[in-house]
């Protein structure tokens, strides 16, 4: 099928017209002057929903939750240089999760650009930073298939940002045609499958170390499969960006933060066979401990790094090692149900993980942005029922209460629980308000722990055991505590404070039994 | 004087001593594990306080307020390729006022940046953004050269970004010199001097038109003197960066945002001598309109553009066309006191302004980000006491709140009043924790007209009359209205609201007899 634009549509329609026709459902903007032309014609075209962001950090976040849950690109909509910047940060998580999504960013028209006018920036050398695919349109005849090559280059998994001329965006293209998004996976490569088919049974203690969409049901299920074949381990990075967990489904052990431990749970394997995860290396460099996890006598192989279908790879490969489907599987592999009672007395972070893990509804979505508070939550929540996870990829704070407003557009039926540190909830704090709009049933659990706690385990790691006046001054987030009841009813979204696990239980579940957005601040 | 590093000095003491002894005497910090060497520095290197901001464009913002009201750089130390790009926004404001200012970014350990580690970034590409000067850190022997070419580059009157990499900055360098800060200004181009002068005497209209150091009081009673000889209009771009102006101070008049207006005030005059500022162009390409709004057939000159001081320019010049100091001169150059009295009703843009400037007082630092709610405000504040004013330079928004901190901080015996528009105050709303933790004296007046009326007033001019849906959400802040004193109070600073012009003077009068943060919400 081939669409023609209509008599006066403007390059901005034409924009927005094939967008849709890929898919794109909807788009995280805050817009300027230059993208007025998008802004209007968001109200002509059908099928794109606006959602609005008081700040860039809540739109390229939002994208991102959204992309990582659905696997197809949002749109986020970005004002020049400076608005693009303002998003970088989250749009470093969302490539390091592997995440589809779509970036247009207005530029003053071609014949302004000379002038230097004040937001004049170099915004190439900006989306160069963070994008698999990037382009400045040439014409408004161009529009349509800059697009349509966008989206097919964000379904790869990547960011891809479209610049695109103000002039452009208001000239008139009737009549010139609308692209359709050409995407097809590549093949499974028959020689990779047979390097790692060879790996897996050569007898070695071998892991399967999964990313991506490894980690959804379907690539866990397949991972499953290999492991009962072989015996293999099933690992994910530290910071793993979507994957379906809980009773049920295939146990994947995590890796852990902190590098000694990291490598101490590598270390009982000789062999990784990696799909879709990042090579595992070490948060920082810390002197005297190699960067690179695995050990340098250990066997690695990459698979499914040439555009295939992760997916379509692990149910090749479980295949190949010979489960047939169907196979009933045990409970080493799987999770069994185990949900831990809700425990008494003081918060803390494992305390705080006990009463999530009791109460998480079936289907929820937890965006884990807790950083220490949540370090124990994993563990915990091994046999909550099935849920999905989220966390921070790219290690830039901030993630957590944008994600949580893209998960919970992309899945309106799933109840979201953000579990937030302080800290990086400070980051995009105006997330609270895109929540209150929206009405998004989105739990945020603030743990407020009142410091970059893990600058002060880095510290302590440094051997600084009594900081002076400007150590404590750039770590502490006291002096004054903040108020996270007033800061959420502020943006519009109901809170309270809770101290003890029993009224962070009550809270929590009557906050469950209501579809809207709602804060418990959390004294830690 | 050559220091030497005592024993034991690493790379990141090097780096503090060096900047200790040019003059830095305050960082604006948000640090990480890669910056923790300099955080535990500054506790054992005197002479530098360090500022916590909780988002990094409260810090680029707040160094931006300090640079400009004192001249000198403020060290912004940021996290890795995140936390710079969180910076960006502020960055450009602050490269478009030529504010000196210090960027000290970490970067991962050189050995452990080939890992691609989560936070990886290009912080290169980043930082040559918005950097006049920039360099990564090549060995800890360079640190305390990099420093003092990085203070020197600044001081040109832009931005300089120093990476250092974190084994560097804890490498020990003990005995290395400390490299002291090298910085003259450019001698006067005394032929470019003689065209000014031709150009001034030529008996055409011609209009001096002032930026940067040009608008503090020196350069302003320079160009006042050139105007009482030669009777040039004085004028200064759309947004300044810091002008002192006031009762007793020459007038200057301001070029409109709008193009029609500012073309309208720029065709009075034949021949235009432009002293720091930007050559003048509309803020964005309005279809039928030329960028440039100088007309083409009018004489031009840009001076003191070589490195020269822009004050040592003026009088040079103000010498040379031959007023003797001393001259007295008219109220035609010099406003008189002219403070209007409070009016009465309900709170618009106008009647804001009328209240600010019957309040403020001698001495005040004004930061305008009040928008559109703030146009009226220059005018009607013309004959007020003595004062400064800062304005967004480069249309990025969100710079008002922190630019206001670090006024505040560099000047802590005069009181800062913040004209704050609120969809700009969301941007880095989170600088109110750090007025609040600080103590600053910082009145934050709240323009609460709940949109974006700057891009109603675009859509009207684009005869967009009666919105969609889609339009009205991403150009509206109301549903739901954001309420600024339970904001603000979450941060730890007292707030009120009001509604009535009366009520705004008597709580803006009460706040301004008392010297912590105060934040008025105006429901206008």
């Amino acid at each position: 099928m081939t669409l023609k634009g209509e008599d006066g549509m403007n390059g901005a329609e034409m924009l927005l017209r094939t967008a849709a026709a890929a898919g794109v459902e909807i788009c995280f903007a805050n817009a300027g002057t230059t993208e007025l032309p998008i802004v209007i014609a968001l109200d002509a075209i059908p099928g794109i929903k606006a959602v609005l962001g008081v700040f860039e950090g809540v739109c390229t976040g939002a994208a991102d939750g959204y992309g990582r849950m659905t696997g197809k690109p949002a749109m986020a909509l970005l004002h020049l240089g400076p608005g693009f910047a303002n998003g970088v940060a989250n749009l470093h998580n969302a490539k390091r999760a592997g995440t589809p999504l779509l970036n247009v960013i207005g530029e003053h028209a071609t014949w302004h650009r000379p002038a230097n006018a004040p937001l004049t920036m170099d915004i190439e050398a900006l989306t160069g930073t963070v994008s698999g695919w990037q382009r400045t349109n040439a014409s408004v005849e161009d529009i349509s298939g800059d697009v349509a090559d966008a989206i097919a280059g964000a379904l790869l998994g990547q960011i891809s940002s479209l610049i695109v001329p103000h002039d452009h965006l208001l000239s008139e293209c009737s009549g010139t045609e609308i692209v359709k998004t050409k995407f097809s996976f590549a093949p499974v490569d028959v020689r990779e499958m047979e390097r790692a088919e060879q790996m897996l049974r050569s007898g070695k203690r071998t892991a399967l170390m999964l990313g991506r969409s490894a980690l959804r049901k379907r690539g866990l299920e397949a991972a499953a499969k290999i492991k009962a074949a072989t015996g293999c381990g099933i690992v994910t990075e530290t910071f793993p960006g979507c994957m379906d967990r809980g009773a049920g489904l295939p146990r994947v052990s995590r890796l852990p933060y902190f590098p000694e431990d990291a490598i101490a749970m590598l270390s009982q394997y000789e062999a990784i066979v990696i799909a879709g995860a990042h090579e595992p290396v070490t948060f920082f460099g810390y002197q005297g401990i190699d960067s690179y996890i695995i050990s340098r006598d250990a066997e690695k192989i990459h698979i499914g790094t040439g555009g295939q279908d992760m997916i379509a790879v692990l149910e090749y490969l479980a295949d190949a090692v010979g489960t047939p489907r169907g196979t009933v599987m045990d409970d080493q592999i799987f999770a069994s149900l185990d949900r831990p009672d809700v425990p008494a007395g003081g918060l803390t972070g494992e305390k705080m993980s006990l009463v999530v893990a009791a109460l998480q509804p079936e289907g929820a979505i937890i965006v884990d942005e807790g950083i220490t508070s949540a370090f124990p939550y994993y563990q915990i929540a091994a046999g909550t029922p099935p849920h999905t996870l989220m966390t921070i990829t790219g290690g830039s704070i901030g993630y957590g209460m944008p994600c949580a407003i893209g998960a919970a557009l992309a899945c309106p039926d799933r109840p979201v629980i953000n579990i937030q540190a302080d800290g990086s909830a400070l980051y995009t704090v105006q997330s609270l308000w895109t929540e209150a709009r929206e009405g998004l049933n989105v739990k945020t659990l603030l743990c407020s722990n009142r410091s970059y706690h893990i600058l002060e385990m880095e510290l302590a790691r440094a051997g600084i055991t009594s900081p002076g006046p400007n150590i404590r001054s750039l770590v502490g987030l006291d002096g004054p505590a903040i108020d996270w009841v007033k800061i959420a009813q502020g943006f519009g979204v109901p809170a309270v404070s809770v101290r003890s696990t029993e009224d962070l239980a009550r809270k929590l579940a009557a906050a469950l039994a209501d579809p809207g957005p709602f804060l418990i601040e959390m004294i830690l």
